[in-house]
């Protein structure tokens, strides 16, 4: 093995609070050689304002930002064409520093191999150069922690379902999981809404936005108007009732 | 409110590296009046062998020690009346220090409210004492991290699955899952193995045992022999074959 080559490492950089940060993420970050964040274009990384304390000082920066595509459909062609191209060049530039010997730690809110971006850089740069992955706490256990609702218990079967579902596939398995989180919603809040009713789990659905961050919150979807949501808001529907 | 009541804390500790230990969890143990640990009796408690280097030197230990319950088939009444039993004992002992001003720090493998047995204090204690749930890396998290297999992503719908379903019920989820979790796997692994046959998931399935701790490993679940396999093995099914 080239001794000159670098290191990649994906970093979960947890759900939003700082202090929700592993001790081995902060390490990672403070010896990092290159710290590389996805964002949109104009926005700033919310995984960088949740890490950035730790970064080394003299570390170099590396933003990823998406192109904007606000005005293609994400399942034509000319999307994933254009998604698959980023990532494509994304890669590049991340393996151009690792080549040059330098550690690279690639943020990821949350988990990175749980729905992260990162994904698409290790799928592509993982088999080519070392890589370690430092697991993070999700966004889906921060809400469900700052909601202080048992998700799921014994022989529960949990589902992670993506909002984007059709109605009709939601209620199928709504009525199906002992528990559940709703990712995407969005948009999609009416729909999911509908879905939970059908299948007999709205009463105990709660409702959670931006968890564990400072202006978070989690509410009963019950009293949540459908008016717009986030996209990264989540649905939970917690399984055990608690009975020993 | 009365000034002297003390403070329930469940503290998720993470999946085995003590390094994947959040910095909250680590401050909350280093202010913990008193530190509560399950474990079966006899057994020394996974959770206390990842996080003791953060106790406060003078803290109080609180082991609850698991009555003997092998006899007994855990849908058995007696069973359900001896641990129903033993729950209730330990939330009065955790709340005899909160009663007398004591924070309390309950640790727990993984994340407190995702199958942790702190649930059994919450659901007994949160309503009657101020209550915080410090979140942590889920040992799934950890076991995919150590493989370097990214779980799921995009519009994929990951099932957490025990591995105590019947062979039809779990062949069944398995065929409508893009991605799958399977706990609890022990003894029942040569079943799992025939229903991810049957749906068409063998091939992919990695099996996990002690995710991220000195002596964890991940391999394929297909090169595995079915003989024994601890209960707290897991099995992965990645639904991402990492194409953008």
């Amino acid at each position: 093995m080239n001794a000159a080559i670098g290191q990649l490492i994906g970093v979960g950089v947890g759900p939003g609070d700082p202090e929700l940060m592993t001790l081995k993420a902060v390490r990672a970050l403070g010896a990092a050689d290159v710290i590389a964040h996805f964002a949109k274009a104009g926005n700033n990384s919310h995984a960088r304002g949740i890490a950035c304390a730790h970064f080394r000082p003299d570390a170099e920066e590396l933003p990823l930002l998406y192109p904007v595509t606000t005005e293609i459909h994400r399942h034509d062609a000319a999307y994933r064409l254009a998604i698959g191209a980023f990532y494509d060049e994304s890669a590049a530039r991340v393996a151009e520093h690792l080549m040059a010997g330098r550690t690279v730690a690639v943020l990821s809110e949350g988990d990175p191999l749980f729905y992260g971006s990162y994904m698409h850089l290790h799928v592509r740069l993982a088999h080519r150069f070392p890589t370690t992955v430092i697991p993070g706490v999700t966004g889906m256990s921060g809400c469900w922690s700052q909601a202080g609702a048992p998700i799921a218990q014994g022989d529960d079967v949990l589902m992670v379902l993506p909002g984007t579902l059709s109605e009709e596939d939601l209620t199928r398995r709504l009525a199906q999981a002992d528990a559940a989180v709703i990712m995407k919603v969005g948009r999609n809040l009416p729909k999911i809404r509908r879905a939970l009713a059908a299948a007999g789990r709205l009463p105990r659905a709660l409702y959670a936005e931006r968890g564990t961050m400072s202006d978070g919150f989690v509410m009963p979807l019950a009293d949540r108007p459908d008016d717009k949501a986030p996209y990264f808001a989540i649905v939970l529907v917690p399984g055990w009732e608690g009975t020993a």
